[in-house]
């Protein structure tokens, strides 16, 4: 047996191949204790089982992440599907039985860098894409915007940026589907939108993070989505250089994807807490999650984070920045790593056609918020 | 130059190819008046020009529908788009510009009765779908109904029929969408409907008008859409055996799919011209009509057909019919031939792609609906 | 249980299905006594076994090639695969144990004439194709003539006539793949050969008899393969129409592509039984298969027809009649209706992809021949 | 105007962009002289012409590379095409004019490390492959070996390598087409090989090299085409690890697959100059040579490298030592950077489609040069 994770986001290290179970830890991500996302490739004999143990899921950053939590398996790298898991609060196990000599084993299905450039030189080849580099991340890397529609003309401005958390993976293959129905000329929903509307989409806000294999932060162990209140190009460029475009174009609805280690449920958080939050912010959010709620049976609104209390918000947050920043509609989407507990899929729990579907859902709930504007 | 039209729903008559435009003339559909489906290729010279005239179209079953009617090309008959045309009240006059050897000229872009047993054996390698043939046309063809769901257990039924009327294509476009969005596992408004609904859908109520080139008939020349109240084996096995199986089995809701000849928009006929139409019908179709102006901008309510006065219902139609037999929601869905005039395109105006789209986007109308019930 | 065949191709005679096994017969050709192609779906409970007879298999024109034959099954339409059967020398019995609810069942892998019209429409896309009607069948189908190349400046020129015979599908799967090898820039043998030397090819020389079902006869019942010393247009224009032609355009290497009942095995059948057969139509044939027999483990010498004696050769086969006419190469390809059996497929037998590789693989012999005129 | 090379085998620096033409330079491999690899991606404004200079082409490894050469580009990495190029001896210019906002540049199309990981994840897919990691290099990514059939039951051992030379992608693009051909059960030549004939396949000797960007040289400088003889873990474990598992395992055929800057032609080197060189090496190179020849139009004998004189063979060379050591035909297999000069694509060049053609057509001479072991 043999494991290895020397590839774009790898990440996982062998404590023992001499134990059964096989005894793994993750790495945390660089100058920083977060740490939950793995992803690996483990060789053996076909026929075989193999069990693994990771021995530091207990103290990883939402170890009630691990609840029920059933792990990414692939053998092609494109088809990801899932395996049982038992967590004892300290540990994860969970066997392989391998079919093929090798399989891949992630967190969530990763979204390599490799398929971030092809999603950007794909976009761009549309008339109505722009593509420009806003500057770059510490490990050298490109904080990349497009900008679909026209910006002149446009009546109205819509910010998507994704991933500031790099392990959260569907953000981006949200981002994917978004802009597969966004250019897609039969979709009447795009094309209406188009006719008004511009969007400005940052497809990956953590490069470095998510090329090293990392939870929640950037190559100097920043959490982004703590940085919006004074981001520096020292430790966050990636909030700094994309916050200095919001402020130069402004904005009229703010989306910010991620995904949630615990909650097996698509939701959204709003900006409740922030200073000046009124009538108009919340009648945005309303009218957002109710079309959503209408648009996808995969969205709901039952469960998801606390409410923030008057005036509590933390402005370090983006959504509560943007929020705050241009009084309208912010939000955080967060998909499940585990499964949407209302509509389970047995097979594949959470996946990347889920969330591109989603992202093709959420067309609805963004055309009536901004009719509602 | 040389025309044929030697192939599934070839329909054209060469009259005079000396004269310059070259004259041509569209079939009457079999023991019938009616007339307005072509389809044809047309071989030439590359890089020459091809003038076209269609004498007979003033005469054709619905003269306003060549007013601002643009033809459908293609030449790998996979891709179609618009050459633009004269209609003066009489003759219909276009001009072919050769990039190829040879061409595809359409009314609509066609779906071929092989496209057909071709989306009859796809859709039934689900686990989920039955095929069932209810019994043979005048021309010996198979009346196909693909039942999806568990019928056993579901708690409303939906019919979708479409394509009765042949020459209007796009209903089967339009169910080729319905399909692969209905069998799609990760469509949650799919998924979430299949937990208690079961679809029966007749993808061609007119195999035999299909293959024939015809508008609107049957081999018998039957307009099968007035024959919804005495249906007989001798003159429409196809409503007849459709009928016999909605009758055995009921029905929440009834969609007819169709195509319009002269009205550039998406739309939908109801049944308030029936007896016993009350409330309940008001509701749902109210119900329908809002969630499908919300989830697509290709469909509107503004423009359609005259509402019927109320007892003054044709009953021999199928959606009439549907909706006083079953006292429940039945309607038209209508597609133009044209385009969508509230969001026209220039290249291709309404398309498959567009159908396939627009069947998409009637999950939440449905939804919605059977949520009212 | 319910049996169909009406369809493009489709072929059976349901005689009994209270019997067990269920009694089918296959129908005769139109005009002759020639059958042995069949084509129907069959559908059924999920689950359940269906024994099947053909009870007229005996009196076919091949009966031999019934022996070791297995049936060609399809769920889907597009992948085939094989059922293995008994013959007694009478019957033919096997049985199809139902996957899902139908399932489609042939002789061979069926080319409909909708997938011939593709061909003919994606070939034409290409600069260096032509593509001219060269009359209609008695049916009213077109005769179809694909050109590619340079015909002022070839030196060269090839014909391929692929179908004489209707049921033999193989042939039309291989000229599929000749026209995908020749037309693929990256092919350096076809570009190779497109700089001196011009092809003329005959996807389909048999549209109706392709479309009605039959084995081996036009619409009129011909034998189109022993009509080439006096064809008609009454009787086969296919050939007339071809032959005329031929006899404008000349030729260098003629190829007429065909199955075999029979032999589980690829060969050539040439003209060594004409008048004036000389040495260098011996050099032509042995330079031909030595190079085939080098390029494609799937094709062989060992096996195939007696040789004619010289003087001998029905002058009405296609083959013969271009060799003595044009006093060069002229060859007949027999490809398998069972299998290769020195390298047999267990799944699929000889199958459509594989016609398309010996399709490519005769590039080979075709270059090595033309250097040796 | 923006330039950046932040990814997977990016290779530029940016002198002066102030200048017109803009000033780049390649970077030099790590610990090394060479270089000659590049691949950056430049953005711009639509429309606009670029005026680019590399200014340090007359000091790269091979000067005479630049000689006709034309740049590779693409702007969605996936179709590269080729721009016309200027070289004086110093610095090699061209212009891109840009159709779209961003551009990718580079010295041959790029095989990502992810695609590699791709290629490997595809093929184990089939029963007959096995995967294994030898070893890892200084960098820590895997060496892998792929074994495609039964090496029980073998009777011969045919060896493949490609990019020791990490700059020469096409090398893997060539490994990928074989794959796909020794994969395909419908081809008889793979079929028929895989009966009595097992493949070590390394698609990548390189890995480090093929990340970093460079042209010749692994990760601590080390050209690994001249480390044959003695191989070492601390400076060239990439050779060290396949030359002790071929030690081991033995073999037939050894084909080391390279490209070559300056010839704009297919060709072969032998093992001609090596100690013990005899008769059997001789024919089976001749055999080879003059069935890949009749095979491929793309691959010639006429022009290639000069001859070593007897037992002057540089006996570090992978195919020198392999040769030697097996008593064996060797060969290293060159393509262009440039094109074919024989079958020249105007717009593409050679192209990673033709180096999978040639892969395809590298069959024949491998089972010829079996049958003469
Ligand atoms: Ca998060
Ligand atoms: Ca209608
Ligand atoms: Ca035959
Ligand atoms: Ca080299």
């Amino acid at each position: 047996m043999y494991i290895t994770s020397d590839f774009d986001s790898g990440n996982i290290e062998v404590i023992n191949t001499d134990s059964s179970p096989v005894e793994l830890a993750i790495r945390q991500d660089n100058n920083s204790d977060f740490y939950q996302w793995f992803h690996f490739r483990l060789e053996g004999k076909v026929g075989e089982s193999y069990p693994l143990r990771i021995v530091n899921a207990g103290k990883a950053a939402y170890p009630e992440g691990w609840e029920n939590y059933r792990v990414c398996a692939s053998y092609d790298r494109q088809n990801w599907f899932r395996i049982g898991a038992e967590y004892d609060g300290n540990t994860l196990d969970f066997t392989v039985e391998l079919d093929r000599p090798a399989i891949y084993l992630a967190y969530f299905a990763p979204f390599s860098w490799e398929r971030h450039l092809d999603l950007l030189a794909w976009a761009q080849l549309d008339d109505r894409v722009q593509l420009q580099t806003l500057g770059k991340t510490l490990d050298g890397r490109d904080m990349s915007l497009l900008t679909v529609g026209d910006a002149e003309a446009a009546k109205h401005r819509v910010w998507m940026i994704a991933r500031q958390h790099p392990g959260e993976t569907m953000a981006e293959w949200f981002v994917e589907g978004f802009l597969e129905t966004l250019l897609d000329d039969a979709n009447p929903s795009a094309q209406s939108l188009l006719r008004d509307t511009v969007f400005y989409i940052v497809p990956n806000m953590n490069p470095d993070g998510s090329v090293r294999g990392h939870l929640r932060t950037n190559a100097a162990g920043a959490n982004l989505n703590r940085e919006w209140q004074n981001p520096s190009m020292e430790r966050s460029p990636e909030v700094y250089l994309v916050r200095e475009k919001m402020l130069e174009i402004g904005g009229d609805i703010f989306l910010d994807i991620h995904g949630d280690e615990a909650l097996p449920f698509n939701f959204v958080a709003a900006c409740e807490g922030i200073p000046g939050y009124d009538e108009r912010h919340a009648k945005l959010e309303e009218t957002f999650k109710r079309a959503f709620v209408a648009a996808s049976p995969d969205f709901q609104t039952e469960r998801g984070y606390d409410l923030d209390k008057p005036g509590e918000a933390n402005m370090t947050v983006g959504t509560n920045w943007c929020g705050h920043q241009f009084r309208t509609l912010a939000l955080t989407l967060e998909m499940p790593f585990k499964d949407n507990d209302n509509l389970p899929d047995p097979i594949e729990g959470w996946s990347p056609a889920r969330c591109q579907q989603l992202a093709r859902d959420i067309f609805l709930p963004i055309r009536e918020a901004l009719k509602a504007l």
